[in-house]
């Protein structure tokens, strides 16, 4: 019945001392409940304020759990069959679905419980109206609790993973075969927007970078002969997040050019085979640096490797500070960057998951030098 | 330089007695600065936390004011000219820039002064920042200063919602054109979400309502022969949004949907009839009700008479308590719908603007009943 694992829940609730969660970001929504109101997916801003939906979970009896929202989405959560019993609507604003929480929370009698809510992304307004009116509650952050509850992908999130990579390593291909001489990096933004939409994702960015210049926002600057394109791109599927990068050559590209796309690939290559289950994350971390500082090209490298999921850095924290082993159903993204001034910024970012006994890329298509 | 009315934010500062206004709402950064951090344009998570941008507005002091970003968006903010030339990087979470912000307020000598924050977007965790290292500071509201800056718009933002209303119109009529007997309504959604992609848009929203039922959520229900379909979709570019609802008819339409549809139009017309600058908001809300009550089939009716711009629900506010004058340069949504049990959904909804004197349609393709 519950999308997510609740003995998990419970127990991180526990561990936190947090007698309720009050979820409101989409991600953590769409974890908990595999729904979103369609309407305010693509923008929540309304009136003088915005919609606010919120979950709110009592630890240890999920089944008092109660779900805010406004009557237009009553519809689509029946016909959805959202596991959350207790449906209450509330006025279309901020304040009017805190005070509509508030009144659920103390008639739970958890008015002066610990509440834990989304500090990076509860709006002011709802803080306050919190605040005021449960003046005997602790509001804290529920984050690191919510961020634990996903680290550990399921068998259906890791074939949704996989398949958001493939995707957006297609749309890159397919990006770079239309590429033309002079063809700005608007223009080609535009252009991989529309690959990645066709395909049915959400298009969440595109960073354009055409050699030897390092500037990656789309703009009116061009891709002319003989020089790499990065295209890296963001697409999504239930706000599950793709993070993958490419590069293209207009042409015959130089000997430097393909030196330093050799090296990233070399470095890619080397840090995926550290990746197994039971690694500790800061051995891997020292491991992957020493990898990617022994590349000749490493004075102009950048080099970053962090879990992916619904949030781009999330668990597994490839950090010197975190001992924690990589298990299975972990998801990292691979990233090496050498920016070279006379070549421009050269990258691979790949994805790849944690499998029983290594790992697994997800959207490998493409690794290669794209010679257009 | 400043793509606001300057004078006209100064006055509504000193008016609301705010020393500084600090903005973070894609919208609102987008009207103060016709910039977005185009990476993070359709998605702010990130670790624990999101990026988080902040604009800090001096009253009466522009000169002065600062953007809060990260170190990855400088590129882009010096290609596209961002006007505010103090720009400090921040690391990425909410906490990170709220921190960076407050030291600029101090710095300014504003750190006892009243600060207007968007009470309604910003982050819990940004406001206590505020509020415990500004603790001598007050902190309001500024959102009705934003509203009101906006309400007018130019001749540059009407070009561009015009354009908006057209695109989003074809893109339902187009999707109209492709509907086939036993379509489902999650298919006809994301039809209509590539025809609005295909041309240039932001995809917001699509309600589908497939006759009789009333249910508008995409779904598994299906649009079949002699039925109505009500399609009232969203679209944005540069974060201003069109909201346009047609409806179509799979083959001949029953007597009572030709006349349910017809009823919608006269309504409309009738409504559209009453707009020009100098009546008072209330009086046209009168009007308005008095018009659509008088339909034959009042009893099934809403009616909705709004402001739109980059919030659907803006000035000019269309209610009794509003006295105040209708302006050449205001953007209205009409909307009239009949909800009837043997039918569905029918409705129409306009956008129209203000003239000299009287108002012109944006989007008026397909008004008609589109009988595919």
């Amino acid at each position: 019945m519950y999308p997510f694992d609740q003995e998990k829940l419970a127990s991180l609730l526990e561990s936190a001392q947090i007698d309720l969660a009050l979820v409101n970001s989409r991600h953590n929504l769409r974890y908990l409940t595999n729904y979103y109101f369609h309407f305010h997916q693509n923008f929540t801003r309304i009136d003088l304020s915005q919609y606010l939906p919120l979950l709110g979970l009592p630890a240890g009896n999920f089944a008092d759990s109660f779900y805010v929202g406004i009557s237009y989405e009553m519809g689509q959560m029946e016909s959805e069959g959202v596991w959350v019993e207790n449906r209450r609507e509330s006025p279309r604003s901020v304040v009017g679905a805190a005070e509509r929480a508030w009144q659920l929370i103390e008639s739970l009698g958890l008015g002066a419980g610990r509440i834990g809510v989304e500090m990076g992304f509860l709006p002011a307004d709802a803080y306050v109206t919190l605040q005021t009116n449960l003046p005997q509650a602790t509001i804290v952050d529920v984050q690191p609790v919510l961020d634990e509850l996903r680290a550990i992908k399921t068998e259906r999130e890791l074939a949704l993973i996989r398949n958001i990579n493939d995707q957006v390593a297609e749309s890159i291909c397919a990006t770079f075969g239309n590429g033309r001489d002079g063809i700005t990096t608007r223009e080609i933004s535009d252009a991989v927007r529309l690959e990645i939409e066709q395909r049915g994702m959400r298009f969440v960015w595109s960073l354009t970078g055409a050699g030897p210049s390092f500037m990656k926002a789309p703009s009116q600057a061009q891709w002319t002969a003989g020089n790499v394109l990065h295209l890296d791109c963001g697409g999504e599927i239930d706000d599950y997040v793709a993070d993958i990068c490419r590069m293209g050559c207009l042409g015959r590209p130089s000997q430097l050019a393909t030196e330093l796309h050799a090296a990233c690939l070399e470095v890619q290559d080397k840090v995926r085979r550290l990746i197994k289950p039971g690694v500790p994350c800061d051995e891997i971390y020292h491991a992957a640096l020493e990898a990617a500082g022994s590349s000749p090209f490493a004075q102009y490298g950048n080099f970053d490797f962090h879990g992916m999921g619904m949030v781009s850095h999330e668990h597994p924290y490839i950090e010197p500070s975190n001992s924690r082993l990589l298990a299975p159903g972990m998801v990292l993204s691979i990233e090496t960057e050498y920016m070279h001034p006379e070549v421009g910024a050269v990258k691979l970012e790949d994805a790849a998951a944690v499998t029983a006994d290594g790992c697994e890329g997800y959207g490998d298509q493409g690794r290669e030098l794209q010679i257009v």
